[in-house]
């Protein structure tokens, strides 16, 4: 694929050890390498819950997932001459899973995920990602397109803070498109930058619905740039997608979610094709969900037709066998 | 294009002449055909605000424009035998436009669009439509996908409802994959469905955020069918697209917005996409906001990194002129 790059200049590597890993968002952290604009840097990255989930796991041991280690980083990364003010330049060179991830669902009580209500038990999918394609139940394969879901960079404000949410230094974006080929902007708060980077999904949806795309410990190789004084309040990214599961245009099918707030749009667009796998496609409740995280895109249609905004759900159809398509 | 069908078989024409023409979803209205399943349709599309834009409108009578007549659709037609938890099944064949269409954003005190509070003066933009392609200003060129943004069926519920906000049944529900080719179930709630259209527009960004997309009177073919017993809660579609503007992937420009409200996140990555339009591409604030409403995307990215979620809108580079690419 155009997007996977190879044999790039590395100046740096850094590997997954201990010492390279922290789990806070502080830009009290000393920075465990130093770099120049230019510099290319290879970073080993841990899955999201550090090692936890093993090929084996089931959705027994994936219900006892603890989600305290969320998200080992790698890093952080110092940068020379960024101040607050620019924006750090981040060019996503290639990224290597190593074999294998996993998509799941926590059990409901831990309230994570869109629909944890629904689905009180635990789930999993551990994939096999042999031949760069993720493979699912009943022949269902889904493309590959690693990114990292954590990106970012030290925040201004005192003491450690939780990787869950995103900020408006980046962090846990989960935005898909910030494939290898992409450039990422991020808004520099501290001296020297500080970046971080980790939680890779070798695919995942828009919306990662249930919490987890599919995890996998990856290799990212990155350049680093500055735009000075570019004073943009939340990052910014370059991509060239792949904006389809197959970088072409093909065949969806949609379900809409129609309501006055746009998060139960949301969760209707989820349901009604989570409905559909399992009705049309004879996925199990869980198997959808897990599948809609995986490869379910969430889109915005209209957000201005007051008082009702219209949310849908997108499943490519070519990642179902030949003999299945076209028969929703 | 292959989405664009002609020569389909029509067994009957509507045009959009008074009589065909209404402005609310009542069950209780006439239809003014009655037609079988396997049938085709030709209806002929009044535009949103059914006729006082023309070709010459400039702000200052897009500022006088009422929001009345929102929206003029073509029926109501009656499909023999279609029953509440059936879903009618509605192929669109084809659409065709005539020549021009407008999109513009109304007085900020009529609360109107996404940023009404940012922009408290009118502004438009007439779009010759010529060779397929919709030509705006400093040489962009927006390519045309012709969709329904409100089609549907009647509702249960007794009495007038206005046309603005979609519905179970549909209606204003400006879903941009609706294109010719697509085949979109729309749930039965009396019988004979009593199906109108309208409000069509020739491309559209996903969110529509000034509250118009390319707003055109056009031709539209459809063909009727019926699900029995789909038992559908809300519309569902199938849609080949296209989910790039060329059909193809291409390089976009992503703004983030992070937030802990998903409709905060989709004003924050408006406003910086209006911020990166206006400072990279020298647009006018009014422009930029005009062209985010007809070419730029939004995206769900996450909706369960608790507590911020991530919505960012997508810019196609390839609307620009060449010379202008890659500036950004």
């Amino acid at each position: 694929m155009a997007r996977q790059h190879h044999g790039h200049r590395v100046d740096y590597s850094l590997s997954d050890a201990d010492q390279n890993i922290h789990n806070a968002w502080d830009n009290s952290l000393d920075p465990v390498l130093t770099v120049e604009p230019g510099d290319v840097v290879r970073f080993e990255c841990r899955d999201a819950v550090d090692g936890q989930v093993t090929i084996e796991c089931g959705p027994e041991e994936f219900s006892n997932v603890s989600f305290d280690p969320v998200h080992p980083l790698t890093g952080p990364v110092a940068v020379e001459g960024a101040e607050p003010g620019d924006a750090l330049v981040v060019e996503l060179l290639s990224l290597q899973h190593k074999g294998w991830g996993y998509t799941g669902f926590l059990p409901g009580e831990m309230g994570l995920g869109l629909l944890p209500e629904e689905f009180p038990e635990a789930g999993v999918h551990i994939w096999d990602l042999e031949d760069d394609v993720g493979h699912f139940v009943n022949g269902i394969e889904v493309p590959l397109d690693p990114f990292p879901g954590t990106i970012g960079v030290a925040p201004a404000e005192p003491g450690e803070h939780e990787t869950l949410p995103p900020r408006d230094v980046g962090g846990n974006m989960d935005v898909k498109h910030m494939t290898a080929g992409s450039t990422v902007y991020l808004p520099v708060e501290v001296d020297d930058a500080l970046f971080s980077i980790g939680d890779c999904h070798a695919a995942q949806g828009d919306g990662e619905v249930s919490v987890t795309g599919i995890e996998a410990p990856m290799f990212v190789t990155a350049r680093f740039g500055l735009k000075k004084d570019a004073g943009i309040e939340q990052p910014q990214f370059e991509s060239d997608g792949p904006f389809t599961p197959t970088g072409q245009d093909e065949r969806m099918y949609g379900t809409t979610g129609i309501a006055d707030d746009l998060m139960e749009a949301a969760r209707l667009a989820v349901r009604h094709m989570i409905d559909h796998l399992h009705e049309e496609r004879g996925l199990t409740r869980g198997e959808a969900y897990i599948l809609c995280s995986a490869a379910v895109d969430l889109k915005i249609n209209e957000i201005v037709d007051a008082p009702n905004w219209v949310v849908s759900a997108y499943l490519p159809e070519s990642i179902f066998p030949e003999q299945e398509n076209g028969d929703s």
